[in-house]
């Protein structure tokens, strides 16, 4: 994925010339803690955040030249890097939001911290059913059933606590991805898990086709 | 994971009798967009944005209990609800702060955007030669060689293009677990090419005993 597909483009330019006023009413009416100052050209040429905005309301600026963080003081993505390159920009310097630009530097967009929160939040929200579904789709011959009677005895060999596979398919049938993930103690453990029944099952066919 | 262990303790309280003006500065010093006012007893009674902030100090107004949103508006998260809870309501209505409370409505911390961002964020930058790693781990007895040529075999299934067990290996050090899931295009793909990996390595040492 990269910044442009990530960017949100409903954002407003503001001019050195523009008076920090009027500047203040849109911001409020817009919704937005942070604007990008452009030229004609739509170049980037500075920055202003509400800070800049409380700052020059309280001693009387007019200009918002006269408030506004220069260029070199911007943290940039290109609209072509990767969005990941945003997000580190983001959690690194707690910034609300990172401008886009494209190869003649005008601003095409912003990525909000906001927006990643909900872009990265999907991922969490993946049903655990569906990766089984994949798992079973993947392990071809292999029953639902006996996917989740070897995760049953699978949970029980981990936590130590006795399950049955209807309670195990009830289990996943509410629970997210990301909540598998802090049950399980992370990544590795979760994804441990699931490999450890993909074995089981197999083990189980093999030992039946011998038969 | 619950919201207490998610949230920034390094807030400030403001209260209804507050100077506006004065609470500007302190917004610009500590730079925070939002900011929690309380009572005497710490509980949440308003809620203040720089915009509130910015309409008052155009409008002349003195105190924080003219600018600030009423209680009933503001959406806020218990700390023992689970993190997830904050995070849904940040990607949902774009917030950049959710207020913390415990049993007695005080606002004991503040989740923010860019941490959520750099929480989840975190989940992304796993190595995907740990998982592999751990798949090894599960899959008892298995080489890392034998893991790299039969992952080398199902990329050539999936992708078309030939790679070498060396290839693969030097991809996938570097490669992070979120790259891996932009690069085959979802989670579920990722791990139902993961599971079939796995799948074909315990295939060939079944061939293997049979001999």
């Amino acid at each position: 994925m990269r910044a442009k597909e990530l960017m949100d483009k409903n954002f407003v330019y503001l001019n050195c010339d523009d008076n920090v006023v009027e500047v203040s009413k849109v911001m409020e009416e817009i919704r937005r803690f942070t604007c990008p100052v452009v030229n004609d050209n739509k170049q980037l040429v500075g920055w202003i955040t509400s800070f800049d905005i409380t700052r020059g309301l309280r001693e009387g600026n007019e200009k918002i030249s006269e408030i506004m963080s220069g260029y070199e003081d911007i943290s940039t993505v290109h609209e072509n890097d990767p969005a990941r390159k945003a997000v580190i920009l983001t959690a690194n310097n707690k910034f609300v939001t990172v401008p886009v630009l494209n190869d003649d530097n005008q601003v095409v967009g912003m990525v909000r911290a906001c927006d990643i929160v909900e872009l990265l939040s999907e991922l969490y929200d993946i049903k655990v059913v569906k990766l089984y579904k994949a798992m079973q789709n993947q392990l071809k011959g292999v029953t639902w059933e006996e996917l989740m009677s070897a995760s049953a005895l699978v949970s029980k060999k981990t936590t130590g606590k006795k399950i049955t596979p209807e309670q195990y398919e009830s289990n996943i049938k509410d629970s997210t991805f990301g909540e598998a993930i802090w049950a399980t103690g992370g990544l590795e453990k979760f994804f441990a898990g699931l490999i450890s029944v993909g074995e089981m099952v197999i083990a189980r066919r093999v030992g039946k086709a011998r038969k």
